[in-house]
């Protein structure tokens, strides 16, 4: 299968890699020329092109931040021939799907990796970043079957496990699992780098800031597209955190136990 | 050297897998029998006795829940030979030291090693958890250089590295490097379990939730213990979150980038 690759940042530069390492030629573009050097040099595209070249592939994934999303999924579909299959990788499927729905292009398979990395970009690309990830799939009614199955083909090339979903359900639960976690870590690093010391910091402290440095543009778009969940989220878990704090301020040892009781009954129902 | 250790959890019995392994002949007691069974059963310890019996040995770690600390230590100092060194082991210094400066007790060295797991008691320690791990130590004016030594020494056998710190600042820093993150990660994992499914989860969900099921008696009392520094702490947590809330509320594009700009410099600059 030809793959071509739009927007060869972290997570279009490892699609690269990855199909590239299962034998399939990839084309690659990005609106940055540097990006798509650093994704050539690192052998995740086998050659450059333009958007509309790219297009000309069997399966084109589109891989650029959140605020270019629909804009270039309109150019591709507008260029690309009829046979071709497009998906994307965003982490916020309302915003595309709603393009979808009102287009009705039925060769487009929204989608959504669950993988990352804390930084940015096709220098820290890995072909093994999929493997025995999930990937999140969102089509509609009127997506053509024979579109959804190449794209579950490709990702199972990947090593990823190929999920259906729903695109508002899926903004909804990505809001608690990724968007909120990635704002607290945020918090915690610039509480952090106001101490003296982090000498005293283990695992948890590390674990939890990992990554707390994540690209500004990238998250502040992602938190904006998905904004309304995402307040939600944050709400919920000021309030949980509020009483806490209330138990805390109260000394209300029966309050804190009850805390973390739920929180342990709710870690082992789910391991 | 004969080493002895009081409470025979996660931490003593990593203590005493670790000493063994240096060559220590290692003797132990847990309050709970079936703690010490383990313990004994899992090869931490050389031999079971009695709180007495463990105290007359030349270095005693005592490593009991908060609640129980500083009796446990009064206890032990009271029968102890006049060389024998003691060191506890608790993630909050305060309590200890207030006894301590009232005590003038100059053979008992604070400490803290910053290792730690998920998971408690014996059955999950680890000859390896301190290796490569700071070990904070708090002793006082009136605390003896030689019994400073001989716990730095034996910390160093263990693999870890000996900090010498001050107990207020101490409970400041870890109220923020690790009682917060456990809090957080309590939050994050009950409003995970609220979800219908957390298919949509990667690494940043796996990071952020791995300690968010830690036991809930230990850390009641641990937070209890560092109440005051804990309280100050999530409340400054809170106003942080809340200006990225009201940030997001008022699609206020450069106060959102502005947070992550922040977080990304505070990661950067202590890496």
């Amino acid at each position: 299968v030809k793959i071509g690759i739009v927007g060869c940042g972290l997570i279009g530069g490892s699609i690269g890699l990855a199909c590239r390492s299962s034998g399939h030629r990839v084309v690659g573009s990005d609106a940055q020329p540097a990006a798509e050097s650093v994704a050539f040099e690192r052998g995740c595209i086998d050659e450059r092109g333009t958007l509309e070249s790219v297009a000309q592939s069997e399966l084109v994934f589109v891989c650029v931040p959140p605020v270019d999303l629909v804009s270039t999924c309109v150019q591709v579909c507008r260029v690309k021939p009829s046979a071709t299959v497009v998906s994307d990788c965003a982490s916020v499927k309302g915003p595309v799907v709603e393009w979808l729905d009102s287009a009705g292009e039925d060769r487009f398979v929204p989608g959504h990796p669950m993988a990352g990395h804390e930084k940015s970009g096709a220098k820290f690309a890995s072909a093994w970043m999929f493997r025995g990830a999930k990937w999140i799939l969102t089509p509609g009614d009127y997506t053509a079957s024979s579109a959804i199955k190449l794209v579950e083909s490709v990702v199972v090339e990947m090593g990823a496990i190929p999920v259906r979903g729903v695109a508002s359900q899926h903004d909804r639960e990505v809001a608690v699992l990724s968007h909120l976690p990635h704002a607290l870590a945020a918090v915690l690093v610039k509480m952090g780098a106001r101490l003296d010391s982090t000498e005293a910091s283990a695992g948890s402290w590390r674990d939890l800031t990992r990554v707390g440095g994540v690209a500004p543009n990238l998250w502040t778009q992602i938190l904006l597209a998905n904004r309304h969940e995402v307040v939600r989220v944050l709400s919920e878990f000021q309030h949980e955190l509020g009483q806490l704090l209330s138990a805390l301020e109260q000394a209300d040892e029966p309050a804190v136990r009850e805390f973390f009781a739920q929180a342990q009954q709710a870690k082992e129902g789910k391991e």
